[in-house]
């Protein structure tokens, strides 16, 4: 391909709302363009890596035995109703777009549970033609609130959504294996070092997840990992262990004071209530948050944690809204503490760290008063300990109790395994089982957004030159530049001679033949990213070389003409 | 591929709303599911077809000088209307969905034209970077009224659309030309006997353009050929050379009588007068169709045409409707005469036809009248000419008067020569020209449906017992069958191993092993349609041979089966 017919035009100037590098330099190169918010096109230089992208997640889920087909964008608004997730949407979980057509209301495909349950289940009726892994490359939609980051959060993307179809549980695990192994060699082919994380499921359901995180200063994800250990969770998910220092404290303790009263008129929060107790020496750390919660159950909980943590509720509960708390006129909102709580019809958990010696100030159960000197086992029971703060850095691993720590990072894919959350409750979601029985099956599902991989391998793989493609998905394998030949036609017809036998042996070429000067060329080929450059100027043609550099490590190396055919010819 | 993993269900019995050939046998041998009216999903054998038919698409538009890239589906509702295109949004012509969502009001795209004129227009400033043709394989959404025959008409296509800029309209023509070609050879590489004919521009716009046509007994377009010479043309543009036996006849021709008025009350059209002059032994061939239009220039027209023609009006005239008619009381609507026309301001075009000798009846502008013996040149005069009428088999053709064919057949792409229509009204849609004027580019643009080419090429390419694939487009190249392994299982280890090595020299297979009877296996591979078939069976085996059948002709020979990976092993 000559750039001087590549629909291609680098800038200067990134635009102003590229907060991220790889937002500014694939915009800068002229891999994509915004056509709106959260709305991109692939010029033809983003699309050729587009195309490389999908050909490597291609190759992989086939050799584990996926196989591709391809579903609709447009779903039947019936079939989300039938799962129960039509009631999500407009939510950040869930922003699926819903239009009208002549053939009734349609979604705009977030995901595909519900469309490909049906579709599979229809041809599918024993455990003999499970297992069973499909996949799709294809558009969704998504209408994010705050699209960011390029192609890290869009409204439209192209996505690898994977699904497997299993007799039971224990296989469904082999099939989840063979996808998640198949991911990690995606991600070492892309050369990203990725670590899979335990995850909440979200608006997908089920019980085990992973998401794949690539670790990323500009990432908009946290992920807790232990250093000594094999632990990591995202910070949704992720646990802490018993708190080295703390022990049970019986009442009467001699060195806690008498409760006492205070006047905290309008004062609900921990940051209102602080001032209060900040003359006494008091800090967030004092205090005890006391948050009144539904469990998975349906059960009124009231979780402790100490007020400078935040609180993280286990997967399937909910925390009190206004509507409850109208309901419940003796839970006094803002002022809720745990005294007397499990007479009152709660139980009561709290976070390994409420089990630190000493007294804490919490809501007095009265309008407008918290109480001081309150202390655990006098003043108050706890039912259960355990994870109920979102980690920090620092706190105990609860497999090895290591100081974890908290990476920044993005999301690269997300695998859940399902189980029958769709296969229950979508028509024809079952099989004949090997006792004769009709199961539901055991479904997992595998998500990788292939347009955002472009922002994450770009942001991976860049310098302040300008981007770094890792071979498998640059968009050319070589860069060549003729320099000068405005001044030096040999330099052109040496170049135009060895662009040819570089197409011919099968190299994907890109062959700067502009009209433009040296460093203009230089300082697009370092922009571009191509993995490597090879320069024909006057004085190496003179004697016989062509000048060969690495665009990663900036290794150069000077190539005999006649043989760079050869040494750079693929396998 | 081992056909006891596919996801396939072949069936025995055509889905009700399957009307034609290609829709029942591609729903029976397992390519695709209807998800809803018009909306299909493509299972692993569709999808495989589909990504075949998408790489021959690239090849040759990759040879012509393409470049590939991916638009958005998602369009800013204000780019059409910048075109003026969104005043057509539900007409037939454009039925486009809009779809609202937290960035605004989007158009799901049924096509770029907006698109890729303001995003080639950002980055192409000067001639120099002329001309380009650039191209995309994508998603597109159409809200038809009726969705019918498969994959022809669907809500829901893949569609190939190319788009090519140039500074002149001479060059755009050459870029014309060079897309046209590539169609040409696309269609020749997937055995198509495709027909390129003139067109009407319909909702895309711009002056010449062409369908690529398939003759096909189940096609819902029309297009008229002449046998003699190359004239070519779609029903809504065909044109129709003067009638061999008329002459102009003057006023006062012995024959013709005098006018009479008949009192038609009520009956406005051709089919309501036709029994008041029955009697007298009159036909629709003997009154006279009086249209009123308006002309491109927004002028009044009267269109003549033969009572048993169909008016065909030119591009950009429309007729007058109930508005229009509200607003001329003078123009008696159902009972218009071409007498006196030119006196009421009414320009009057006619048909060829209209020159035939005698007498007509028509309106009698004057309400619940008709008047017959009416005369051209004495009771009124026609001001031009020409083709009005919707041609029929035996019309002569206008460039060499033969009898023309009128031919049934399936649209399989359509390319256009848009000019200026939307780079002259679109943002950034001029460069500067080689004397430094800003100029409009010249734009042309190719429309492919792939996912409806899938429907197309299985309509032309099947027989009573299936499909027929082309071998460009097959799902697989060879399908092979392992008879009687339950009896013999030397012929299972002799057929899992010739699987093996026809897998290794690169041909895609598909190998039915399943635990089936040799009536099933050999009636699924018919309706399957792979090209090549093979057979391994007890006898064959003994004797060291393999079956091989041609499926499209029937053609069947016997291998040597240690030769024969050697004889398929492609080039």
């Amino acid at each position: 391909m000559r750039m001087s017919r590549l629909l291609v035009r680098t800038l200067r100037e990134a635009p102003a709302d590229a907060e991220v590098a790889s937002h500014q330099l694939l915009v800068r190169a002229g891999y994509i363009r915004r056509l709106a918010s959260g709305i991109y096109t692939f010029l033809p230089l983003g699309h050729r890596v587009l195309e490389r992208l999908e050909r490597v997640v291609r190759q992989e889920l086939d050799r584990a035995g996926c196989q591709q087909m391809l579903m609709p964008a447009l779903h039947p608004l019936e079939l989300w109703e039938q799962s129960g997730r039509a009631a999500l949407f407009g939510s950040d979980a869930l922003p699926a777009m819903v239009v009208e057509g002549r053939g009734g209301s349609f979604v705009l495909g977030p995901t595909h549970e519900e469309v490909v349950t049906v579709t599979v289940g229809a041809e599918v009726e024993s455990y003999r033609q499970l297992p069973l892994t499909v996949y799709q490359i294809q558009v969704k939609f998504r209408d994010e609130a705050r699209p960011r980051f390029g192609l890290l959060r869009t409204r439209e993307l192209l996505m690898c959504d994977a699904y497997s179809f299993d007799v039971d549980t224990e296989t469904m695990q082999a099939s989840y294996r063979a996808v998640f192994d198949a991911y990690l060699a995606i991600f070492r082919r892309l050369e990203l070092e990725v670590r899979p994380v335990e995850a909440e499921s979200g608006a997908i359901g089920g019980e085990v997840n992973h998401e794949f995180m690539v670790p990323s200063a500009v990432g908009e994800d946290y992920f807790v990992a232990c250093p000594s250990c094999d632990y990591a969770a995202n910070v949704e998910a992720a646990e802490r262990g018993p708190v080295a220092d703390t022990a049970d404290r019986g009442p009467g303790d001699g060195a806690a004071p008498e409760p006492v009263e205070h006047h905290t008129p309008g004062q609900r929060g921990i940051e209102e209530v602080l001032p209060v107790f900040a003359a006494e020496g008091l800090g967030a750390a004092d205090l005890l948050k006391s948050m009144v919660a539904v469990d998975d159950g349906g059960r009124l909980v009231l979780v402790l944690v100490p007020g400078d943590r935040e609180v993280l509720l286990p997967s399937g509960w909910r925390l009190f809204d206004e509507v409850d708390f109208a309901s419940r006129p003796e839970l006094v909102r803002g002022y809720v503490g745990p005294m007397g709580a499990q007479d009152r019809g709660l139980r009561v958990v709290a976070d390994h760290a409420v089990r630190r010696p000493g007294a804490w100030v919490t809501g007095a159960n009265k309008v407008d008063h918290h109480v001081s000197g309150i202390v655990l086992g006098r003043d108050f029971a706890v039912d259960e300990f355990g994870s109920f703060a979102r980690v920090v850095a620092g706190d105990p691993c609860p497999r090895c109790a290591a100081d974890l720590d908290v990476v920044r990072s993005v999301e690269a894919a997300h695998t859940f395994q399902l189980g029958f959350t769709y296969s229950s409750v979508m028509a024809g979601g079952t099989v004949i089982a090997p006792d004769g029985s009709e199961v539901p099956m055991a479904m997992g599902c595998y998500g990788m957004g292939v347009s955002r991989l472009l922002s994450v391998v770009a942001e991976a793989h860049h310098d302040a030159a300008g981007l770094c493609w890792p071979a498998e998905v640059a968009p050319f394998d070589v860069h060549l530049l003729a320099l000068g030949t405005d001044r030096a036609p040999e330099v052109g017809k040496a170049a135009d001679r060895l662009a040819d036998e570089l197409e011919s042996v099968g190299l994907r070429l890109l062959y700067d033949d502009r009209d433009t000067s040296p460093g203009v060329k230089f300082a697009d080929a370092d922009l571009l990213g191509v993995p490597v450059r090879l320069v024909v100027g006057q004085k190496g043609l003179a004697r016989g070389i062509v000048e060969w550099r690495d665009r990663r490590t900036g290794e150069e190396r000077e190539l005999d003409l006649e043989r760079v055919v050869g040494e750079l010819r693929p396998d």
